[in-house]
């Protein structure tokens, strides 16, 4: 089992292909809410036993999808034990423009990482924002928080820019370099 | 038909009650999110006549429930044809502290609006926050983007402090007031 | 005199820039804060006779220059009279990343407008984020609660995207149609 | 030399009395941003070294003072280096009302810290949020993403009430606990 774990809902894929990248960076366990919003039990006992929770979803509406949400509703059973207290915890999100309200929902995940006690790690990359800047270049979009991916509103599964998913990537290589330190 | 109306997710009673004082002042209409996260289909007409839309959800896991974000993703529909595009909008939050992160739903409603093309009325009262103030004063936790209300975790729904239901009521009037100068 | 004021500081030029287009479209009379945080003592007659105030900053390290910070601490005294209740509001802000925290700026752009009481204008505008999308285009990069604008770190003032600065006159227009409205 | 930094601004007392109850906590030392927003050249260097910097401002109009603002503006010289690339952070903040949009403050602290690169240390504190709370509690307020503190408006230095005194403590112990986690 690893020690971190990537715990995402998807709408239509695209985020499940971050994750993808992100799990393979940091070496990850991969955990897809449903979307009726549900986890299977047994992945309580996954999360409990992690020692890094990476949170993933859609931006919808301005926010997380409602899927992500009730999976962190259902964690205030958690939450009244302290169960993850001191936990570390990251976060990333995707949606169709380049900024686009993403970063409201990296700040509640930030939060909710916060309502359980833990410590949340940044991305930790300094953005490509020159004038010569593409979209193949790590931290395109100038995240901090967390992990910013945009996938244009007509582009598929396939069509994600590569330097979104590189730097899922990347991200997740410093979130298991972060784990090991902290063990 | 009512210029104003009131939609709301309420987990356990509390929130309505909010709703309901909120709604007195304003002399709104009231349309409750179920358990579910769904609304009567005729409510998606209400909402399109109205004039002014007031949010309201309790704060779980430092956001609103998943319940009013269902919704919120629901109307990504209206949101595609501008529909309540320069509608007027106002929200409000209930926990169990008097801060408790009820400030992170807040920015999100208003960003929900904002999505939607709207513009967004704000409190627009001074805080009560001497040391002699009484949690049955208006404005007793200092909100400004929108209205907070503390019911205590172990608080029936017939004890909510005071000061919650009637600065409850007294921004419905300050709504109603707003919707009538911008007709 | 304008019914609409634009209050702002740049560090470089480049948020003058977007503040000089906003203004033409709305019709409105330009403050500027200069690089001690410190407006004309006029400035303040000009705020207090205004309809409708635009706030607009670079995003630094996360949120607005250290100098409009200035500017909204020393608003405190108009704070403690109500002087801007039920004023409209509208904020910008530009940085070099698309994303960038821009997000933070904003948010508390509202929450600045929200403790005076006010009412608060959003970018109302779809996004342009299709595969086929343009730095030319309105709103390409996805604001909804003000206007972003991106001006890459190696750009000089004639540099900004043009994308940005129509996108910053259309808003303007859009606040002088509200603030006619409303009047 | 202290591994653990408190750089703060306090613009009455209050915040720097809840500095140096952290501190003792933390057994950390005390660094203090003047009333132009600038720091004695050494501080650079005690920073530098630091393994964490816990930020302090009082919350006015809504976000950290401008003082505080101008001290995370001149960090940007560090930012260019990724000069705190790592290190741990943590925050806090005081303001008149229990809410107050505090939480505005911390959200963008903990902007300021991802933007260089940190891991942020959340308050780790159930909240003491029943009918029969009193407000000499450990987190009455019911902080999550950092230590909230109320002082009302009226109150003197020495009339902040107890229970925020004592949370600033506890959580300076937390905070010494993690960093000799994770050095």
């Amino acid at each position: 089992m690893s020690d971190i774990v990537v715990v995402y809902h998807s709408g239509y894929g695209h985020t499940r292909k971050v994750a993808e990248h992100l799990a393979r960076g940091a070496n990850a366990e991969l955990l897809a809410i449903d979307d009726n919003g549900d986890l299977p039990e047994s992945a309580w006992d996954t999360l409990a036993k992690a020692r890094t929770i990476v949170f993933g979803a859609p931006t919808y509406m301005g926010n997380a999808s409602w899927q992500f949400k009730k999976f962190a509703d259902a964690s205030s059973k958690v939450w009244f034990t302290r169960g993850w207290q001191n936990k570390l915890f990251a976060g990333f999100t995707n949606s169709a423009s380049p900024a686009g309200d993403k970063g409201v929902t990296l700040a509640w995940l930030q939060t909710l990482a916060a309502q359980h006690g833990g410590l949340w790690i940044s991305l930790g990359m300094a953005p490509s924002n020159t004038k010569a800047a593409k979209n193949t270049d790590l931290n395109a979009l100038g995240g901090s928080t967390g992990l910013l991916v945009q996938s244009p509103s007509d582009a598929s599964v396939d069509e994600i820019p590569q330097g979104g998913l590189d730097t899922a990537t990347a991200f997740g290589t410093r979130i298991a370099e972060i784990t090991k330190q902290f063990a």
